[in-house]
């Protein structure tokens, strides 16, 4: 993969805990039967700015309400992030709510901050209650484990059926000082047993005044954690977290603000594509380019169309150069498109355009499609709009697993 | 299954030439690779108002085209309609309009009328020509076999990789005198080797003037073969055309307006189900029906999001009473919905009430899931409006059809 535009900075190894002071830990309080890895925290040493971007659903889980408010209460100051794995706290209620905010306030006690400080996220089971004793003996474990290098054991407890951890991070120079971002992310598609989550936190020691740091994660997040789709879903707990705490000395102004989300954008679309590569029994991460629409946002559905159709996920798992299946989707997305000047590429290899069918090309395209990383693109052309969106392909594994589950 | 709101009339067995003064046949042609049949005619004895409803895709084959050009030009008077299967005849251009003018004149000129009067509908390959010197063979083939009593035959041949035929048929009492309207079509999913086209035909020997006839086409397609999904996916070509000859002397007035579409619905929902029920690798068919809606187009929105979601369809086909996938997707569809008031029922077992689970009688919604039909509900605690569709479960097998074929 080349480096999509509008990325920058340099790609270094870390995770949620490389920004300068900021701590984290990953334990095991119980809450997963198989006592797997299902409590992590987060806390930065000294109060940072927050921000965060939430699932669009209706039915929004307790920690996703408890964060808002939190955030609305403490004016985007915030001191740690509290996530558990093994149980979404959705659809639970009352109790839900207030189970949510006893792990902000347990949090808080020994970080020594309002409990409106502490934002929290959680995913697993639908429908199930939080097992609180559970947390109230693994809070403080975590935070006795909490450090700067324990970043690799934070991003392992926020995974579910994750077949491996997502951590990402990236330097960027600001105004002559080196400013880290790091994160880390999960989801995979359906998750144990009820739902897919997504989640992301990223931090970062630069100074960023909470107008300008909403506005660069909804920028990078549209393009990057909002351009990934493994199945179409969106889940009750989706929750992307991003904290500023301008240890590093750098603050970043109008001038930085194209370096700055650069960088962002680096980290986030690393952990979005891990997302994808470990999307449940993806095979392939598939690109997928739409180009000559007449506005952004037709290019956007027509690429989101074409990344969740069963038909081109099942033809790029059979590596089926499948040209009529890409234009077919393009044409009932209901955007503007033109079929006589529509092409459609494979790679680099153009099957289908002005009209016309180049099916000699078939076996280069099948050829090409073997690979682990594959690009497809259609150009509509409509227009001079484009956009780019990650899927992976649909295969007989993926059915096996989100079938498979009993109640 | 029980008969749905708004069906009316006697069914009874039969096809698309079981209505008087029509006759219809189906040969091999040989456009098939396998000699499996693949031509279709159906004629009416005397000129019949014809109605259509056509593909809303902007990459219109063009025997789509073709046909819409002859209703405009011939003033909705029809003599024939002819279907060939085995080649789609999309994204073929200026060769494939000519082709599809050429299989209309050419049965124009048996039947004895103006080529503006035959229609034209084609499904199978997209992207190659028709193999015209078989379809100038095979027409006056299938012009010869001719019959009232071969209806099965056109069924069969309009088939691709369907399962099996769908044919329905049924009696209404119009003014005293008996109507039969009786049909056929096909789908199943995606179509060998590249798209899914859902065909379907309909004839009747009632009068009925044309904008009423358009009138109850499209107020019939709306609850039926518009309601059913298997994939999400509009193909280049899908096609339902609708022919009345007025052979049973009886005219449709206004005050037997809805008793004509009682027996048109009874129709067409029994084909649209028959291809849910032949969907590529579909174990079950499924009505998810949404209510508790704030208007029909929400509930509708919300029944095609769980009809087409990957969570719900592996769930079904597992057999696992997952209420909170239901929740899930009906949080993210968009529409107004009330998670305190919702409620999920599997069957007739509630799952999900005013924000309660009711996880005790998991264990007898999934016995009830291992049925061949099963219904689910979702109510979203909106409002009071309710819609109705219909689906089939994923499978395992369905990646296995639409990933090995290869070009």
């Amino acid at each position: 993969m080349t480096a999509p535009a509008g990325t920058t900075g340099t790609t270094v190894t870390g995770g949620i805990a490389t920004a300068r002071g900021f701590r984290a830990s990953g334990i095991s309080a119980g809450i997963k039967a198989n006592k797997n890895p299902d409590l992590a925290l987060i806390v930065s040493e000294t109060p940072a700015t927050a921000v965060a971007v939430f699932t669009i659903s209706k039915a929004q889980a307790a920690p996703v309400l408890v964060s808002k408010e939190h955030l609305a209460k403490s004016g985007g100051v915030v001191r740690a992030v509290v996530v558990n794995s093994g149980c979404a706290n959705a659809c639970t209620g009352e109790a839900g709510m207030s189970d949510a905010r006893a792990m902000a306030a347990e949090t808080a006690r020994l970080v020594g901050c309002p409990p409106e400080q502490v934002l929290v996220a959680s995913t697993g089971v639908i429908g199930v209650n939080l097992p609180m004793s559970k947390l109230t003996t693994g809070i403080p474990q975590a935070f006795a484990a909490l450090a700067s290098d324990q970043g690799p054991q934070a991003a392992r407890a926020i995974m579910t059926t994750d077949p491996f951890p997502k951590e990402a991070s990236a330097t960027v120079n600001i105004g002559g000082k080196t400013v880290t971002i790091g994160g880390m992310a999960k989801g995979s598609g359906m998750i144990e047993p009820m739902m897919a989550t997504m989640l992301g936190f990223v931090t970062t020691d630069a100074a960023v005044a909470q107008p300008m740091l909403q506005r660069a994660l909804v920028e990078v997040v549209n393009d990057t954690f909002n351009a990934i789709t493994v199945d179409g879903e969106c889940s009750t707990n989706d929750t992307v977290m991003l904290l500023a705490n301008g240890q590093s000395g750098a603050t970043v102004t109008d001038a930085e603000y194209a370096a700055f989300v650069g960088g962002l954008r680096t980290v986030c679309l690393e952990l979005a594509l891990g997302i994808v590569r470990g999307g449940e029994g993806a095979t392939k991460l598939v690109t997928v380019t739409v180009s000559g629409a007449a506005s952004q946002a037709d290019a956007r559905k027509t690429a989101k169309a074409i990344a969740n159709s069963l038909l081109v996920k099942t033809a790029i798992h059979g590596g089926d150069p499948n040209w009529g299946r890409l234009i077919a989707v393009a044409g009932r997305a209901g955007v503007a498109f033109e079929l006589q000047r529509a092409t459609v590429t494979i790679g680099s290899i153009v099957l289908f355009d002005n009209g016309r069918p180049y099916d000699d090309r078939a076996p280069e395209a099948a050829e090409y499609l073997q690979g682990k990383e594959v690009a497809v693109g259609v150009n509509l052309g409509a227009g001079s709009e484009s956009s780019t969106v990650w899927t992976c392909d649909l295969s007989a594994e993926y059915v096996k697993i989100n079938a498979e589950y009993r109640t």
